[in-house]
């Protein structure tokens, strides 16, 4: 088959697929009698290539030729796959499976990004049912894998499996499900809960904005990494997913939720439940799964917290808490003595540091040895709001040693000295220890920069005089043992 | 007040709320008559110690006193803080306040961990219902922030400030409801999933497997970062929350959930719920909104990937298929021509790998670097089965040059040389490359360890064979400029 996609029908959805597909190799090409087409479609590339690439640890395939048409036969001919995302209405999903189908591929996958129509509701009609599945996406399209496969008994087997090879090979997820629905499966999920959110908001209980921090303060960020089940399953406790049915069955009678229409749970149901859950989770222990949990909710809240967003955003201000008082909340001239190497850094490691090796991981290393040049920044006046100015430093060269290893949850403490501190040359040496023990040691030479013209440049006066006022004081300390080694010199 | 807080309950929740309090330096007293709790206690502290700690980055303060009590007058007395978390049963916590009353301090706060009873049930014949408030967290309790706090008119203004400032003081997001409700919030959003998944495992649409992942391969990364009603907006477009309200306001009427019970969309409701999306959402156009979840989706999805877990265990198995067929996917016998340095890496620079000053921040250069050195180790033979058969390379000493900038999505290659291969050394100098420009270069000496003795050991025969024939091919290769230089060495 060619590696040619045919969207029909722009705008956010058919952008994101159009996205997907080219930046996989595909060639796509566009059919949207919309005149703002182009430019919307252009703007989901935008954040599609600002994203996709960077994810993948490998460099994607050379994207495919990108092309505008305005006449659907022409735009269909030959394509391997047809992806339709026109409107929610039925008989203009229909009508536009028509043109599609006078003109294509027989062998081509027609897919539909509807939301909610089953595949014998769309394939109604058509010229050829077989070929018309339905592929529901999830915005955006370009990052999200998900997608639900729905198929009729009509799709001939050898199409549904090359449907689902192609998402797949697209860097999808498709979920095949074993019956069609009204709206599928995620969609079913979501429109109940907005369901009862809008009662939430209607009876005034809490705000929208209330209402979204109890997702993401809470069970979404549980739901990023493990479903609505195997969360559950770890609840039950080592007596499982059978105990906590036991636990909140009787809840399914209570007025939890205005939406009252509930299966009974019948044995039948449990054991079915039971059991699936037995086929999903059963290869860890509960242990196991809440360790699996908890690292990756540590993975995500961290980089939650690199944006300051969401519950990233809440840990900060707890760090904020934290500092505020302490010697890693002092500005330089509350520093009474300067004469010693200046704590820049004290914390434990995150469950996300370590590696295959068990132990935390090289770049980790330098990870803290920067925020504790980015804590040293500060301390000398060139912090946040001086940034924003426009100056800061970059770093020019780095240096670590590892001389011993360090593991999750250890805690440590980096010590600073600085070398040189003029102009705009900044020479730090930072050593990492944990209690006694030395751990690693980090010698980093900053520059001074305009943050416009990228050039180095002379810091502000106040800068200066603290760096130099801890230049002087640190001179008369011995230099450090490994300062100005080079990598494979002898001991 | 006192920072003493009183466990009433152990188990999975009394034991998450244990852990936030003590590891953020208060005392703890546990009373549970289960003669299991102070193991079940060990397990959850076993778990929190190893999970929060790091998550801050900044050292927690020194934890607190841990105790167990078998009297509860014991227990509560001078508490300025009382958990009850015992079964879900309306008379039997009744009858814990009575005895926690008995002997608390009046000032003391007494919580509930209640799902899903009102304060104004707990607090009925209460000696003083005004102490008694529902304060519901989420599993793991030491690790997700949000908190729901209930209360009655009962309850003094005072008192539930003091609560809310507590919550917040151990790391927690309060989420004050304007109105007590059966089940809160956010349980209620649950037990409408939970309710429509019955359902749909009941119908055999999906397995509990197939509703999980399309959960958490979908709508749950997204959740993890903004909620319900932000997602929605951005899929409203520019038009905004009112648009997405016009488009899928039918849907209510539509059989997508088999629970049907929902508010009419009346203009109140709509104006009362774009209104309080603007207040949350309004300070961020659409465009900024969709590059702020992006960037968050990339960080979060790629935190799941160094986890080889949900997600991430499908964006890894897409690098495969990337790499296979590729220079990145071949062993060293495979490589024809070992004369000239080896691609080891080539990718683009991810969303989530810049900084404050707009460019790929430092740490993430040995993050590249130290995954060309894995890809070197592959090459060689020291791939994940060798290192599961107990041998490895530790780095030892690096040292990085900075010579120009990367932004986010360039795409990059690094090319590897090797300057020493022998015995258990390997001195591996890489160049960072995009396009033409030199970015930064990267020297590195890794020893060979035994995992077991964690000491210096000799490779396999075949490792040491295909090292020694890329060293001895690159021994004529000219000396890289910058190899063997010190931090701060003049030109």
């Amino acid at each position: 088959m060619s590696k040619i996609a045919t969207i029909v029908g722009g705008g956010v959805i058919g952008g994101g697929w159009a996205a997907r597909f080219l930046l996989n190799g595909w060639d796509v090409r566009i059919f949207d009698p919309d005149p703002q087409a182009e430019r919307k479609i252009g703007e989901v590339l935008d954040n599609a290539r600002r994203a996709l690439p960077g994810l993948t640890d490998v460099a994607l395939p050379t994207e495919g030729a990108l092309t505008f048409h305005d006449d659907l036969a022409e735009a269909v001919a030959g394509a391997a796959w047809i992806q339709e995302s026109v409107p929610e209405q039925l008989p203009l999903k229909q009508k536009v499976f028509a043109q599609i189908q006078a003109a294509c591929d027989p062998g081509a996958v027609i897919g539909s990004s509807t939301s909610g129509f089953k595949p014998s509701e769309l394939q109604a009609g058509a010229a050829w049912v077989g070929q018309i599945v339905v592929t529901h996406p999830f915005n955006p399209v370009y990052l999200l894998p998900v997608v639900e496969l729905v198929t009729s008994p009509d799709n001939p087997a050898e199409l549904v499996a090359r449907a689902a090879d192609t998402l797949t090979s697209i860097g999808m997820y498709p979920l095949h499900l074993k019956k069609e629905i009204d709206a599928h499966v995620a969609d079913r999920l979501l429109e109940a809960v907005w369901r009862e959110a809008l009662w939430l908001v209607k009876d005034e209980i809490a705000t929208t904005e209330e209402i979204d921090n109890a997702i993401r303060y809470g069970f979404g960020i549980r739901w990023a990494q493990m479903g609505l089940f195997e969360t559950y399953r770890i609840a039950g406790g080592e007596a499982g997913m059978r105990h906590f049915m036991a636990q909140f069955g009787p809840a399914l009678k209570w007025p939890w939720t205005k939406l009252m229409d509930v299966p009974e749970f019948t044995e039948d149901l449990v054991d079915l439940i039971a059991d699936q859950s037995d086929a999903q989770s059963g290869a860890y222990s509960i242990r196991e799964l809440e360790r699996i949990r908890d690292t990756n909710l540590v993975g995500m809240m961290r980089a939650l917290k690199a944006q300051n967003w969401g519950a990233g955003e809440l840990l900060n201000a707890q760090d904020g808490r934290l500092k505020s008082g302490s010697v890693l909340g002092a500005r330089a001239g509350e520093i009474a003595d300067v004469s010693q190497p200046i704590v820049t850094l004290r914390r434990a490691v995150p469950l996300d540091w370590t590696d295959y090796n068990g132990h935390m991981t090289e770049f980790r290393y330098l990870e803290a040895f920067a925020s504790a040049s980015d804590r040293f920044m500060e301390l000398v006046g060139a912090d946040a709001d001086y940034i924003a100015s426009g100056g800061s430093y970059f770093t020019a060269e780095s240096h670590i040693r590892h001389i011993d290893e360090l593991h999750a949850g250890a805690l440590f403490t980096i010590h600073t000295r600085v070398l040189l501190g003029q102009g705009k040359k900044m020479h730090l040496f930072h050593e990492m220890r944990a209690g006694d023990r030395l751990i690693a040691t980090g010698e980093h030479f900053l520059l001074h920069v305009s943050l416009e013209s990228r050039r180095p440049s002379d810091p502000s006066a106040e800068i200066q005089a603290a760096l130099e006022r801890i230049a002087t004081a640190h001179a008369a300390l011995p230099l450090p043992e490994g300062a100005g080694r080079f990598v494979g010199q002898p001991r």
